[in-house]
């Protein structure tokens, strides 16, 4: 049990795995260092997409590495998108960094309610204000939101200009600034519309989670969860044994976090980038998720608690299927909960309109609902090969449920 | 001189090539039926851009060929788009050959001033109301602002779906369908938001241009006067000795016209899908056209007929340079006006106002205006290399030529 990555077949044995061995890297992840050193040194994933090919830096205090952003930075202008809320926290740094290049600013209002075509379009105005011409690149400075919409707006600027990820949240870090899905909400339906657009390189400064509030930890929790479940059960074992560590911010422990998540990630985008196939196992829980963001309005549950949610109620449909067991549900729900993350959807919304919700997600084919779903813990399938009747059934409980809990 | 694509050493001597010789098919073209049986047949160019591979059909009546469309629909779903002009004339037709599929609509309004994000978020409405999953068509009836809008509209709802081309103006027929250019305009500049983004199929029904007023089919001949300035001689002789035929729309004529045109773009979109090097040459006179498009408010000015003067201005401007001769820019001028289509700027745009309109133009480069200039009638090049006081002292003379015409 002391190997990163392997199966674990007792789990909760799995304290710490490779971490206090005395033998070095016999690992899946080549060349990895002890975990008390972790955060101190800085890890280069790359992300092999041919000619979009990019890397992944993964490292405490790399948001004022000029060496690091200007390799990336082919033109001699940049627009630096931010928000509210990070931009006063970390712009200063990063506008340092970016000496020596025509810098211009757009900072957004702070929240997924924002991810809108209105304010992509302040983006553009940006741009054509400044004559920022093919040339230039944007630089997302902040977690998900940002990421997407700059990502978007780099994708149709002037039909595509390059694009840099910095991404300040755990959330973002481990999922949305990696793989090339970018865009924005339409009110009818999440990330409805969108490109696929890759960035130059991601720089993720591990240094930035020392000023996120709790609740956004949490959140960015729930994606790096999901890469346990949906293929990587040692991975799932070791969250298990070190997710306290986790949520007291232990810098080696997320460090390890963040590059063994977006080692899944980037696995899995290199073999299906544009979704054909297996990249949808990346929407586990998404379905039901977006179906709470939609149904809420966006903005009202962040989205890792939406999609924590949804990875419960998959996995209890998967078990109501007969494909998992109550001990793989009860480890899912616990694993969430531990993560100060819900379990139950809200009260607000019942089966009838969860299942008018999922209708429009960009999983369904042909008016058919394919859902991510479980046949073990680190092991799923995309499948619209299941009983209707069963996905109400789960609906009714999983929002009764709630609705009792909520009266 | 009975060799349709030759070099024409004497243009005014070459009258109808190819057409009344005995000879079969000495021809660049191959298999090109003589031409008072041009329109008779189909006619198919295939754009090869590997997987992303597509034919142009050029012919009468296709509109209607359930045979030709249903191939390239991998769905059920179809979304047509079209406008408030061209709906009412073909919508019927091309509803009764997609019967088996389910069908929506959305009318835009026509002009370009609704090439906009807003007008875009009408198609995106219609998408998300009529729950259309990734699986969906999208299939653009109408002009280049139908298309441009519906190809972007396909390019981003669900990061990519299925897209047909179904242009019924001279100008989508031989220019903005083919080559997977979409987008829309913003206040700022014109096409400064869109896509690459290629279709199924075009399907190009010439007997749709008999509805055509006759200031849209003057402006899709600027577009292909275009292709004979900027890399095909034979073609800009076989003009001048065939324009009076195209203006009365003798059908073997234009179907002649169009598919030349049309494998003329698709040559030169096929050594450079993205635009990074050569493909700029198709935007000989569009830097021009597009400050008179932007400058004027959009819909003033047909983009042909901006174009047109765009082609005379770039001209003007060779000569200044020594590049060409006057005789040259004559017969440019001369065939621009036989089109019935402008030569001079409008008078309400000085120099230094192009100037300012032109520096957001999308070939901008680190602060540098590259336009596409003649070496020769049929001999173009992209160039930054020229003297900008050379510029400045043609627009100076363009516009107050203008101006004392309009004073």
């Amino acid at each position: 049990m002391n190997r990163v990555g392997s199966k674990a077949a007792h789990p909760t044995k799995c304290l710490w795995p490779a971490l206090r061995s005395t033998r070095p890297a016999a690992s899946v992840f080549l060349g990895v260092p002890p975990l008390f050193l972790y955060a101190a040194r800085m890890h280069t994933l790359n992300v092999e997409l041919g000619e979009r090919r990019y890397p992944i830096y993964i490292g405490s205090g790399l948001l004022g590495r000029t060496d690091l952003l200007a390799p990336h930075i082919p033109g001699r202008q940049v627009l630096v998108v931010s928000n509210e809320t990070v931009a006063p926290l970390y712009l200063e740094r990063l506008s340092a960094a970016l000496n020596g290049f025509r810098q211009h600013t757009v900072i957004l209002p702070d929240g997924e309610q924002y991810k809108t075509l209105e304010v992509l379009n302040r983006i553009y105005d940006a741009l054509l204000q400044n004559r920022c011409d093919r040339d230039v690149t944007l630089i997302a400075l902040g977690g998900g939101v940002v990421g997407d919409i700059t990502g978007f707006a780099a994708a149709s600027y002037q039909r595509g200009v390059n694009f840099i990820q910095v991404p300040t949240t755990l959330l973002a870090q481990v999922d949305s600034s990696v793989g090339g899905k970018t865009g924005v909400n339409h009110p009818l339906g999440k990330n409805m519309i969108g490109a696929f657009y890759q960035p130059r390189c991601v720089i993720a400064d591990t240094a930035t989670l020392n000023t996120l509030p709790d609740r956004e930890l949490s959140a960015g929790l729930a994606e790096v969860i999901k890469y346990g479940l949906i293929r990587d059960a040692g991975f799932f074992a070791w969250l298990e044994s070190n997710l306290d560590a986790l949520l007291a911010r232990n810098p080696d422990v997320l460090a390890y976090a963040i590059e063994r998540s977006c080692r899944n990630k980037a696995e899995v985008v290199v073999e299906d980038e544009r979704e054909s196939g297996q990249r949808a196992l990346l929407n586990f829980g998404h379905t039901f998720g977006h179906a709470i963001e939609t149904g809420m309005g966006y903005g009202a549950w962040l989205h890792g608690e939406a999609v924590a949610t949804g990875m419960c109620m998959a996995a209890r449909l998967s078990q109501r299927l007969g494909w998992i067991s109550s001990v793989d549900v009860a480890r899912v729900d616990t694993l969430i909960a531990r993560a100060h993350l819900p379990t139950q959807p809200p009260a607000e919304l019942d089966a009838a309109r969860f299942l008018d919700l999922m209708a429009v997600d960009k999983k369904v084919k042909d008016g058919r609902v394919r859902l991510v779903l479980l046949r073990g813990i680190g092991e799923s399938v995309v499948s619209g090969d299941y009983d209707p009747v069963q996905l109400r059934a789960s609906l009714e409980r999983d929002t009764q449920q709630s609705g009792a809990r909520a009266s």
